[in-house]
């Protein structure tokens, strides 16, 4: 009878911990994929490409067992000989290849786009075309390395501040967000949905775990094509009870960024310097109401405003670049959206109801999350719901966490990809998506 | 200009480090919701619900600043008060009323079925049609706190062994696993379908990152119900490449098992506790081939097998039954699944082809992983796609990774809502699923 018993040890090397191995110049085996081979004549440089980053592995004709020309880009090999410190390879050492297995030979010879350079310099078209092949690129992985690190901290900083993950359906009888840009499915002859937002069940959690989040996808049908859309994105939200006003909610998205930075600085230093990613500080965000905002740019950069309702993209714009020249802040909080622009479920401000108790969080010229506080009272919420004339039919159970008492709440979304965009300096959303949705892309 | 610098101590506490207080009887600030209020004349027990656990509040007429019939069931309210040792109380204490603060009111009076009862003695249906009251029961949101941590040790666990959290579309073009159970929807005119697993874009990435995995809801649409299907459900999916073996898979998973009962001992206790959970062992899981085991359970109680080709619910429980009597295990894999049973991407042993390098965990009776090692050979794969009769429209991005070179690998999809019904003794996945979906049920 044969037992598992867990993880064994294995006999080939990861990078990390290989450079004290190479001060000693002992023998190691190591696997990897081979991104790229440089012949150099009597020499030859077969470049790995670990998990962990690139690895030289040093071919001497000879000294192998096998030919260069049975080598070739895109195979994955496992390599046994000397691992030696060499001040230029990546990471400071490099292996003298005795012994070369393969594991795998690709079918094409050489790659459909040069992934093995430092930057991919083709169009976004391209990279997207041959997703599979370009995200083996260094610097294209990198960007999904620090989008773990922003989810991982987001999770992590939440678990300490006593909130539990949900899992909440993202097929549904009714969209939490209203509007047009609702997916629609037939779920066995009946209509359904996809979800746009986990709103209604995240409040209805808070009425059994006090502070709740998830981290999944939602669905939007947005019939436009721009570089900050995605028809389908990751969103990490939170909500939370018991809260004093809404600024406990901009409190508690302070302090996961700094956390999140405090992580990347950690654990992600090697993808932040492929990256050449400067961290934003997070010490300190202000936090201005949209009205006044709208005033400050204007007066400042004699901008004209269009539309009082809403900010226009170069409107975010214009406010970073206020928040980064005044306050010295790469993020600034807009609060007090007005009414008409948000959700139903969202809370007027008592003291000007055309106002709510909402926020954006604007970082390096975009909003990367809408917040806010709900409505937790169940008469005041059906009074607005009736003067909005929606209809109540599939919101009986949102409804019943409200009839039988919620706390006082709050919380908000973030756009994951966004959140990365900006961080990484890209220009298009498309860019720190794995598989990008949108409305002419549905593959790979 | 107001700064936000981050979570700020609030004056209200939790109930983590209140035992402390309680020995020296100081004054406290806490809040909660009135899970329910036992008045017994002269006194009342005021039973505060919060995020761990429950409280005790004592109320005296003429103590405290507020009449008992103004505190309701379903309440929030904040109580300020003397904390006490009391041996007979929750969590051994108990907070003498002083001053109450009303922060929010039900519309109710009394819950639509008796949620602060230890057991939820209502059927099914009734709790699901109640769903964001019977949720607040103490021992049905346990559950999803034992979730949580399952969740949470799959992921942290994975970190640890070099693993990269990736986010891939729901929406796409194809199936990745075949069959009729697909929901289709209309993407801006174009026919699309629900992931029916991350299959597809989890070995895409294997060829960048080695090692990857996601937790992410998926979608089948299976028309039969049972008590073990979801038409939804959340899928901890891992991928690896560089195996030397599938055997390195279910080690791998085996890892996890370990990593998850000890994070679940140190980390939910009380929700152990709660739910009276014995947890398994871990430390060796036996694993036997799927004729081997139909033949072990047909000798030991002579079970005639129906179908060659598949494990029926009731071999399932017979194997999970031999392998606690024989091994004294709770888990067990069942290797070398029948090809014809497994989809095409499954790699065929090559001792006999008939069968497939692939397996299922059973845990307690039921098969909670599927799992096994993939072709990485481009010629290989294409020849069994061309062998099924299928299609590879929609499919080129999937093969260009092959095309380009895979390395060897594997891996697995652990059904979340399954992996906690077995562990916590429910008889029916809705159980642990906290938003069913279901051939009848798309609401709440």
């Amino acid at each position: 009878m044969e037992f598992l018993t867990g993880v064994k040890e294995k006999e080939t090397l990861e990078i990390g911990g290989l450079s004290e191995k190479a001060k000693e110049g002992q023998r190691v085996k190591i696997n990897g994929a081979v991104h790229t081979i440089r012949d150099m004549g009597t020499v030859a440089f077969v470049i790995l490409r670990k998990r962990e980053g690139l690895l030289q592995c040093v071919y001497e004709r000879g000294n192998t067992n096998i030919k260069l020309k049975d080598i070739k880009e895109g195979a994955a090999i496992e390599v046994e000989g000397t691992l030696m410190e060499n001040e230029k390879a990546p990471g400071h050492m490099e292996i003298q290849m005795k012994e070369v297995r393969i594991l795998s030979m690709p079918r094409e010879e050489g790659m459909p786009l040069p992934v093995s350079k430092w930057k991919l310099n083709t169009s976004l078209e391209a990279k997207l075309n041959y997703r599979s092949v370009t995200l083996r690129n260094i610097r294209e992985r990198a960007k999904f390395r620090i989008q773990e690190g922003l989810t991982r901290a987001f999770r992590d900083f939440l678990y300490g501040e006593g909130f539990t993950e949900i899992h909440t359906p993202k097929i549904g009888a009714k969209g939490a967000e209203g509007g047009a840009n609702i997916f629609k499915l037939a779920y066995f002859h009946r209509p359904a949905v996809l979800a746009q937002s986990p709103q209604f069940y995240k409040q209805i959690m808070v009425g059994v775990f006090d502070r709740v989040f998830e981290t999944a996808p939602v669905f939007r049908a947005e019939k436009h094509n721009t570089k900050r859309h995605l028809n389908e994105y990751t969103s990490l939200d939170l909500e939370m009870g018991y809260i004093d006003s809404f600024e406990d909610i901009m409190a508690m998205e302070t302090g996961y960024l700094q956390y999140a930075v405090g992580l990347l600085e950690r654990k992600y230093k090697s993808e932040l310097q492929i990256l050449d990613i400067t961290l934003p500080k997070a010490d300190q965000i202000p936090a201005a109401p949209f009205r006044e905002m709208k005033e400050r740019i204007s007066e400042k950069y004699g901008h004209r405003m269009r539309n009082p309702f809403d900010l226009e993209p170069e409107e975010e714009q214009l406010i970073s670049r206020y928040a980064k020249e005044e306050w010295d802040s790469d993020f600034i909080f807009v609060t007090h959206y007005p009414s008409k622009k948000r959700p139903f479920y969202a809370m007027d401000d008592p003291e000007d109801t055309r106002y709510t108790l909402s926020f954006d969080l604007l970082f390096r010229g975009m909003e990367i999350t809408t917040g806010g506080q709900r409505i937790h009272d169940y008469q005041m919420l059906m009074e607005k719901i009736a003067s909005r004339g929606m209809e109540t039919d599939g919101m009986e159970q949102y409804l019943n966490a409200f009839k039988y008492g919620m706390p006082p709440h709050g919380g908000l979304g973030i756009g994951l990809e966004r959140l990365t965009m900006q961080l990484a300096g890209e220009d298009n959303i498309r860019e720190t998506t794995l598989f990008p949705r949108d409305l002419n892309r549905l593959e790979p």
